[in-house]
């Protein structure tokens, strides 16, 4: 069993921490380590260092040696450009395929937060068992909110397969895009939806075997890279292969075609409850952060006066906050960020300020 | 003509902007240049610099020395310890009964906001010419709110003097100290109270006078630092006697006592109307500083996403608020600070806690 970490996220929202050449699962955000780095911490010893693959982008590949110094040197492939998730995974499945077609890929996204390592090592091998037998796997999360911002899967509750050590895998029904808020609510009380965690299991064959028959000019192109892994003109071969490729999820490519396709084996979910957090926004650090007695989550050297609910993160010198509640505080090396926990999605749109300004030095 | 300023502050209002190193009238704030050097600048052409003395602590000699080139050498007068405005306003009398016990002193703050230099100066010739006539006379603010955190100024509005310049000067009535809200409700719709701003107007040899006839210590050791100006031992003496003296303002030590001593001449208040402000705290910016369409007043490099009526001061740095309303935050080198505008008082919480915990390089 392999791990396949996707780790070329670029995301915005923990500006003014977060940048290009930082972004969020480089990040220590309300835990001991940066993320990607609790990520593979966190898969030993279900999954040693020594069979983990991170895909990321060229900009971030000295960060992530620095970080990861126990990655084999050719474990860490470099996409030359993005493509979201579709050809991320291919990539990792063709490298894999040449070491062992039946290998079993933990498809993992780097920049997640887990509360309860013990038991989400237990789901990933309940999880793998069923992908050794050929299954496509996913994990989803039992929704605690009626969440607008992630996708969902509508799943069969009866008659589940039972892993060896217990734990219940269940039939996909289907995928579901991002829901309005009045349908997440019933999702929420119907107890037949999951959250799509983003995390997938297969073996190397059987991911490739599905992009063929639902986006063959993935598969072209990935088994044009394939054939020169190792080779000199790699490198050449793998940069034209991306520049050709659309923007495709995994999800959207693969994922739903094949759940919807009867001739294929049944679609997998373990529904999980490991205390996880996708770490979206300054405000989710609330959900899982230790916070003091007055509900303030605090990083680095605050003053707080009559202050109570806030998250302060004082990367630099100190944050002073005098009777505030419910806060965002953010102090880097060059940029303050102050926002209401409410308001968190919305740093963003400091981010395409700066953007629209050129302001290259704050990005 | 001279002008007497009193720069010996230590406000704590402007952390972390202000420090003990360089308190409030060495900052700009809501203004172009630092107050100190707006007050000197704002008495030019009716009080041109040579006219003007200082009196500041040890501390800050060097600071203002570069703030105020022009300042003649000896018209810096070193407090060897501070001991509020009576010992303040008699050393400067000391000096200047030297040169001419009949020099008119205006003795003002080193550290408010003047909207009108013109109208200023005006009140400032209106009540120079009754202190030349050996009057005491202050300038009186006519009140906008019912501030609890001023002295008053009660005033009898019949029978003004008129100066040459057509200024109308009162008689003061009486002192009054901070008053509680419901009593400075009062005074504000009553008409007959003026906020004291401060300011006080006299000649050398009258406040002299009224020291030696309400303070005799203080009096008998300003004689004994008077008689070794130019001297060698003045510094010894000046020291050895500041130490001896109690802490004592000058409205407390002397005012108070002359207005309700019939034997003297009446006290005098011109009531003034030029956009004054004592900038007491962050918040009061607002009062005088330009805000921009949505209210923010912006110092230094802000980005306001959905924000109002906030004040940003980024001494370093870039400032983003996204989402809030009526805050207060400031960014320097080694700290931030965030609070309501309607908790700006409450700043000083930050340094108390700061002086508890001995953080002394942030103090």
């Amino acid at each position: 069993m392999y791990a396949v970490i996707m780790a070329g996220g670029s995301g915005t929202r923990f500006w003014p921490l977060s940048r290009r050449e930082r972004p969020k699962q480089f990040l220590a955000i309300g835990t001991d380590d940066p993320l990607l780095r609790e990520t593979v911490d966190r898969l030993d010893p279900l999954i040693p260092p020594d069979k983990v693959y991170v895909v990321a982008g060229q900009r971030h590949a000295q960060a992530i040696r620095a970080l990861l110094p126990e990655l084999p040197a050719d474990h860490l492939l470099v996409e030359p450009c993005p493509r979201n998730t579709a050809p991320c995974v291919g990539l990792a499945a063709a490298h894999l395929a040449r070491r062992d077609p039946k290998a079993v890929m933990a498809v993992l996204p780097a920049d997640h937060h887990i509360g309860d390592g013990p038991a989400y090592r237990a789901v990933l091998a309940a999880a793998a068992e069923r992908a050794r037998a050929g299954e496509i796997v996913t994990l989803g999360i039992r929704p605690t909110r009626p969440e607008t911002g992630y996708g969902y899967i509508r799943y069969d509750r009866t008659d589940p397969v039972v892993a060896d050590n217990g734990i219940e895998v269940c039939r996909v029904e289907r995928f579901v895009e991002k829901p309005p808020l009045e349908v997440a609510r019933k999702y929420l009380t119907s107890n037949r939806y999951l959250w799509n965690s983003g995390m997938f299991f297969f073996t190397a064959e059987r991911i490739l075997a599905d992009i063929k028959r639902f986006m063959p000019h993935l598969h072209r192109t990935l088994t044009a890279i394939g054939s020169t892994i190792g080779r000199d003109d790699y490198p050449a071969v793998l940069a034209e292969g991306f520049a050709g490729l659309k923007s495709v999820s995994i999800d959207y490519g693969v994922m739903e075609h094949a759940t919807a396709d009867v001739d294929l084996p049944p679609m997998r979910v373990v529904p999980a409850d490991f205390g996880w957090n996708d770490v979206g926004h300054w405000a989710a650090l609330a959900d899982f952060a230790e916070a003091d007695r007055d509900g303030n989550v605090v990083a680095g050297d605050a003053v707080l006066v009559d202050t109570r609910d806030c998250i302060v993160h004082a990367a630099r010198g100190t944050a002073a906050v005098v009777g505030c509640a419910g806060l965002v505080v953010v102090a880097t090396d060059d940029a303050v960020l102050v926002c209401p926990r409410d308001r968190a999605q919305d740093v963003r749109r400091v981010v395409d300020r700066l953007k629209r300004d050129e302001r290259e030095e704050l990005l």
